[in-house]
């Protein structure tokens, strides 16, 4: 089983490491960070760099695909190597995952349409207008596309792909080791749950954040 | 305002990053990760790597301090120049932080010394051995030591000290834009709620995981 997560310049770090440190816990499988090119891909901040292992050439046809999101995603929705690679990768792939506006890449590439899907609650609208059905949940299966909402629900994406693969006792093991007990110190993690104040702050920022 | 996440040798991915998308995005300040030496540094798998972009003698006085966990922690216990590092750099730190088991260096470098603090749940027991106080608490301040629980809780921890540093306002801006609504799928993410076999099965095996 082999296990492929995207990077390209602009990604966001915690879409793709929350899957990695629950999904890639799969007994058996190998995990490789693929890019266009190998060596250090910065995220949209620019003081984080991750490695990219092996280019998207090298590692053709794995089992799951895992595609993180960034606020400068619009010229990767243009990047046609990436999008010729996913679909490549989707034509043999098991699973085919993304977090946050990683599900954008996939809906450029045209994976999901007619599909129900999420991403970045920012981002919800742009996914409807590749003819996908946005919706607010936290992850969403639809056959083998498994999409989550934004930056940190890959955990949770993770954890319920681990759980459908391996079991659930695998994957209750893998949120004890992880201690995975979540206390956040405030109730706004959502547009539902946040003051409506800050939704309207970062609604009216977005063309920037997501750009 | 400069923030320091330390790498080293088989670190925990989650550990660093967790706190990085939460308190890195504190306003006006200058996020760096740092090692012994510049360059790609391997976590516990050796599949990831994220890249140190100073070396430790580079940034010798950040205002706070970021001290991951990793299973591979009794070595870097031993290395005199990361705990001399850690020693010099909270001497003039407001906040010295960790996750996972990045506490038992904060301990091994005498920094914990009769302080409440936290680590990962199977690690609790080596921490007392350094005269702390160890508590199952997700997150505990105490001073300006801030010590989180196990690889996924710096996360709280992050946006726990934003909030103190930047207010709650802009946590719970950060909060919304991670989209931290966490809903994980099972309820096993600490030992008092998994199921009492995963737990002792782990503990059986932590011998191996710590190491």
């Amino acid at each position: 089983m082999q296990i492929a997560i995207v990077l390209f310049d602009r990604f966001t770090a915690l879409d793709a490491v929350g899957p990695y440190e629950t999904l890639g816990r799969l007994p058996d499988a190998e995990t490789v960070f693929v890019a266009e090119e190998t060596g250090p891909v910065r995220n949209e901040s620019g003081n984080l760099a991750l490695v990219a292992d092996r280019t998207l050439a090298e590692v053709p046809s794995p089992d799951i695909v895992v595609v993180p999101g960034g606020p400068g995603q619009t010229p990767q929705m243009e990047n046609e190597t990436l999008l010729d690679w996913l679909r490549t990768a989707d034509a043999t792939s098991t699973w085919t995952t993304s977090v946050c506006t990683g599900s954008l890449l996939l809906a450029a590439a045209g994976l999901l349409g007619g599909r129900r899907a999420t991403s970045h609650w920012l981002a919800l609208e742009q996914l409807e207008r590749f003819g996908v059905e946005p919706t607010g949940e936290r992850v969403v299966t639809d056959g083998k596309y498994v999409t989550a909402a934004g930056v940190s629900s890959g955990i949770d994406m993770g954890l319920t792909l681990l759980g459908r693969i391996a079991g659930d006792e695998h994957a209750r093991a893998v949120q004890l080791l992880t201690e995975y007990d979540p206390q956040p110190p405030y109730d706004a993690g959502s547009p539902e749950k946040a003051p409506a104040h800050l939704v309207e702050e970062l609604r009216a920022r977005s063309r920037f954040i997501l750009r």
